[in-house]
């Protein structure tokens, strides 16, 4: 295992103290380095809270911060935080408007937020729900498939709506107008080791690839020869626009998300590829976002996410300044 | 090799052409994809200018925009950019107030950008050069070190002394302090493969690491197993503090980089270390920056870099705000 880390069952808490002691803006409540909030709580504003496992930065927490979101429950690696921590994070930026709990549809943290929820009904305080479903190739089931990078999309603009005062209401309003407008396709070549494990849970050959696989390792749809950019670029597109239609003279945004390992020269090589195709459709492209986004540590690999930008209030909402340690955007 | 891209030999442009599409704020000159620059030239500033070999984003281009470079000559993976390309980019983002040429410290760098110094003159444009040699391990000598990650905060300094009016005699002299109150260590867990070449130039065996390698596979001083964090920390401060005194009651910015496939994760764990260590010896920390600064592609490893805050005209520089498509501070 080839990682610059001390004892593997410190994993989480160093990066935690790395992360807290690098940036002044963020802290942590109930003595516990795994609730993760804003150091600056906003009064009058609807609170927006997400959490999951480690290993994914800046996924979740690099999101907390100004014009995104509040607080953040900080699980183990690939591990959903517990529904006390959430609770700890939801009553330390509680700012009497409401709480929006926005994270990736999986088993572990639906349970532990939806706890939350119920826990916190007892102090009076107001929660709605939303799950991150982006990943088209996990389930043919929309409401059964995984939250991976488009989450970000969510997190842009209900963030932008709560920092203009938006209501609980209107706050999961833009969440779900987010979701209902992006798709992601993600592929993997190389995977990851959990530090604690320190060997991969599955491995791909020289020269193996696979398609829509889960940012956890999930299968995806194919395994098979590593792809041209340009391969990869059309057949993601394929399988989102079946998805997901998006019409001559619409505008998208594209995100290009590396998986951790995969180098930004590749990135903007497979950027080139996706906006040839979209031009080629006659798709605008509003803005694009090329990086890291949502890792699997040190995993190769990339996913392609657009989101159809569906009227003016989106748009006003996606280019909403935003300033957390992990992400910046004026 | 486990890429995402199409042919090798097509590498630097297919990735040039991504960044121009994904960016309107560069652009290029000459009809040449490799001559990178700002699409808003300034008249009456300083234009600072750099360059060097494809396979190390952010570096080089990515520091080009408001707060920071004008323009950069963009080489083949690993290779230098030519004078005239140079040239050109100098042409196009020239301001009438002198060219500031700031790079790394390698030989076919040097002899461009020599060359194009030269071929500058005939047109009446008046060019200073200065190379960032941060790279304490690379050479005893401090003038034949290599450049690495350090040169940020050369561009940092440099960048704000330019876009505050400075002329070329002050802005040469911010490169000049930060470049002199810089020192950075850098380790390398994997190497990296070069597209047009296919397989790795060299190997390192599972559980060996390399203590000093440079951003081209260069070696470095000693291999052998890997080191915890916290003892990889303390070894290249203690490389950095003999090299360069920082006394206790000193500020200094920290920053830990990334080198490509190690994940942001490791990246705060190895902060947290070099943040004890200079919490005991009580130098205090007066910004951090902590992600993928100046990478190789998919190499493994990690660089620290200390720059000592000189003074008050120098902390204005560090905090002065930067915004390209690659890098931003507010």
């Amino acid at each position: 295992m080839k990682k610059i880390i001390n004892d593997p069952q410190h994993y989480v808490e160093d990066m935690l103290r790395g992360i807290y002691a690098a940036h002044p803006s963020v802290t942590y409540a109930a003595d516990d380095l795994h609730c993760y909030c804003t150091a600056h709580p906003k009064e009058g504003k609807v609170a927006i809270i997400t959490g999951g496992g480690t290993g994914h930065l800046p996924l979740f927490l690099g999101y907390v911060g100004d014009g995104m979101l509040d607080g953040c429950g900080v699980g183990g690696v690939f591990q959903s935080p517990s529904a006390e921590q959430i609770c700890e994070v939801a009553r330390k930026v509680n700012g009497g408007k409401g709480i929006l709990f926005l994270y990736g549809n999986y088993t572990g943290d639906i349970m532990n937020f939806d706890m939350a929820a119920e826990m916190l009904d007892f102090d009076g305080i107001e929660t709605k729900s939303i799950v991150g479903a982006d990943d088209v190739l996990s389930n043919a089931n929309p409401d059964a498939r995984r939250g991976i990078a488009g989450i970000f999309f969510m997190y842009k603009c209900a963030g932008a709506k709560a920092a203009q005062g938006g209501s609980l209401e209107e706050v999961l309003a833009s969440a779900q107008r987010a979701k209902d407008n992006t798709r992601t396709v993600g592929f993997a070549l190389t995977p990851c080791i959990i530090p604690e494990v320190g060997h991969p849970n599955f491995e791909l050959k020289e020269n193996e690839m696979a398609m829509g696989m889960g940012i956890h390792g999930e299968p995806g749809v194919w395994n098979g020869p590593i792809k041209t950019a340009d391969e990869l670029a059309a057949e993601s597109l394929d399988f989102i626009l079946k998805d997901m239609s998006v019409s001559a003279g619409e505008e998208v945004c594209v995100l290009i998300n590396g998986l951790g390992a995969t180098s930004k020269e590749e990135l903007y090589i497979l950027y080139n590829s996706v906006q040839e195709i979209l031009k080629k459709k006659d798709i605008a492209i509003y803005r694009s976002f090329v990086g890291e986004y949502a890792t699997s540590m040190e995993m190769a690999g990339a996913s392609i996410t657009l989101c159809r930008v569906a009227d003016k209030e989106m748009k006003a909402e996606i280019d909403y300044p935003v300033n957390t340690p992990f992400y910046t955007q004026i």
